[in-house]
């Protein structure tokens, strides 16, 4: 199975590509689109759109996590952030990818047991739990590479 | 010039496409794009976005009118309108659309002159201000109506 973890937003989309094989988790790739704040919505949509179908079409995903919104959580930003998921899904369902939908409590206790964990814990437990050469810096692409991790522990895989 | 308006939403999104020429405004065409409720959300959006990519290859607007979301006023549904909204306008960038965006208070007050006029209100004097030969009964086909007439107006055409 190869997952992509998706970290939807309007500026950056964070992206964490894995394969899940005999209980081994590892890191293919990982990275973020990021569209220009000067342009109009509609632009930076379709920016996504395309970053987002040229990874897919590279790297062949067979499977997506992608994270849930909640508008109590995301108050400011829901209407930007659900803008750029709903982008993500159709693009998503355009290439036959199984999508999965994971809330941040479900991500934290799938990874670290504890539905209180900070970013940090989160991802200090990621990077027990998959391999890698290289783990971003970025919060966005850990936090997809953490979507992706969540949906292979889920699934067993 | 040739409008597009579209009123977002999962379920259903209405349309209505209006010729604007020498202040004289026709509709040309409406309707609505509805998605199965039993669908997943990414393939109800993905639904919206073939079917309008269809309407507009069809019709070939150059100008569309969609509506604003204010998260206030949408709160239940802010999360699924806004992503069929993001699907809306990555498909309009897509064909080179020009996009206006109108609040529900602009649009009241261009098409009536009165900020708490009425969904029959505005309706009726969207049927005053274009010409047609059929006026649908859908609620959102006759708000996707009266963005098309909202631009028209607001533009000076």
């Amino acid at each position: 199975m190869r997952i992509i973890g998706i970290d939807p937003g309007t500026a950056i989309v964070g992206y964490g590509i894995a394969d899940v094989e005999n209980g081994e988790c590892e890191l293919v790739t990982s990275g973020s689109v990021q569209t220009d704040k000067n342009l109009p919505d509609s632009e930076r949509l379709l920016e996504i759109q395309k970053d987002l179908s040229e990874i897919i079409t590279k790297y062949k995903p067979d499977t997506a996590s992608v994270e849930k919104l909640f508008f109590f959580k995301n108050q400011k930003t829901i209407i930007s952030v659900a803008q750029s998921r709903g982008v993500i899904l159709a693009t998503l369902a355009q290439f036959g990818i199984n999508i999965f939908e994971y809330t941040p409590l479900q991500i934290k206790l799938t990874i670290t047991g504890y539905g209180k964990a900070t970013k940090e814990d989160v991802a200090d437990m990621v990077k027990r739990q998959i391999k890698y050469n290289h783990f971003p810096k970025l919060d966005d692409t850990a936090d997809a590479i953490a979507m992706a991790v969540c949906h292979a522990k889920i699934s067993g895989g």
